[in-house]
């Protein structure tokens, strides 16, 4: 399960594991890549020029999870040192499907940890429900 | 560190520790007493007929806390059973300090695990500005 | 979306909506289900007589999550009241897949807001290396 | 509450907010300043060479939270930019004090969000108990 970095359109974002994000069995919970692999798409979003609080301030809508798909390979520890990737793999009027890793930053390669499908649709910020995707963000987003 | 459940105007609320709750050192991470306290004083409220979403909707207006003193006495573990209270110290005309025990609920005696007074404003719900405990909610918590 | 709550081996666990479950979007943060899903599998563990710091103790094992897949259908909210099911779907000689559903609890019928597909295997709790669910452990699992 | 960076020996440490780190409020849950007050703290002791998993594996000690005094005076909000600081008040034999700020980064002057004294004691990794600091850890400590 070792990988070197994916290139061409993939973005990459650091993450330090802390205290908070360990548990009791000494490596990270499984709920806390969603919060790594989140961070990681709202620093490829903000490095498009979109910030999201802005966004809906603007637009009235945001992006909200629909369907996540995960595999973990191998667990992270206190102190470890990894880096989040996220790389769009289709753009579509309402949702957006989003690959991204988690990989563990060695010297020598780096290690797969966990890896991720992860679908998000717009949707209107009162109602909750789909709503198609800004032109001008969608312009963006393709 | 042994006590005895307080009496009296003593709200007193059942949490159960999760993975979710611990971290490496195997206890439960500092700022999760802070998520039991909340839970606490969220139940002891909704025991009172109070319920947040609908107070917001209701008066545009929210608690926010704006002071907290813990100590931290002994550690709490995977499944351990805490059960945790809330009691209001003082009643203002803009805010509240709540005094809140968590303790590990055992067959014997209950142990004092972590301790805190709490203190939250009512506040504005858009500018988060301080404002007056609407007068109905404050005869309530009287 | 609507559904009756599913039957037989199906476990329920209630979980209430507090506001560290929240964002602000307004709704439960999507990594914060994972947390509800754990929950849910602990006390259906649980029920079955099983205390995974005892067993761990005991064993030197764990379950560690290596799989998940989970759609999102509605959002939950701050006070919402949900009750969250774990159904064993198949259990393995080293891991073994569960279906989790998350509902929200209304007075007429009951909305399916996110349902998961987790798969979980027996790990070393030191070396984080597969290995056999012990067999009395899998006897009361099967 | 508009602050000018403290100086000396305090060490500081940049943190984002996040959705993870709001609530339904629209702004950081309050327990989640003491994720980032402890992040700014492992960096800290990270800037003075000492790495925590590697210590507790050295010396079977670590540290843990004692005691928290904190102020919260405004909210921040998704997308913020944040930086917490870490400066050490007072170094014993078996405890440190730790005052701590986060401020709101603006393009004028920093604005002081939050701040906190933290007393950290050092324990045996299984007893939990209280232990002397180790001398080496203890003389880059001071």
């Amino acid at each position: 399960m070792t990988s070197s970095v994916p290139a061409g359109r993939t973005f990459s974002w650091p993450v330090r594991v802390y205290w908070e994000d360990t548990d009791a069995g000494g490596i990270v919970f499984y709920a806390n890549y969603l919060k790594f692999f989140e961070r990681a798409r709202t620093e490829w979003l903000r490095s498009l020029g979109i910030e999201q609080r802005a966004l809906r301030d603007r637009t009235g809508g945001m992006f909200v999870v629909s369907d996540t798909s995960i595999r973990y390979h191998r667990p992270a520890r206190l102190d470890d040192e990894l880096f989040v990737t996220a790389m769009p793999l289709e753009v579509g009027r309402v949702s957006m499907t989003i690959r991204q890793q988690a990989f563990l930053k060695t010297q020598a390669e780096n290690t797969l940890l966990c890896e991720a499908t992860i679908r998000i649709g717009w949707v209107d910020a009162s109602s909750y429900k789909l709503a198609r995707i800004p032109p001008n963000l969608l312009e963006i987003l393709k």
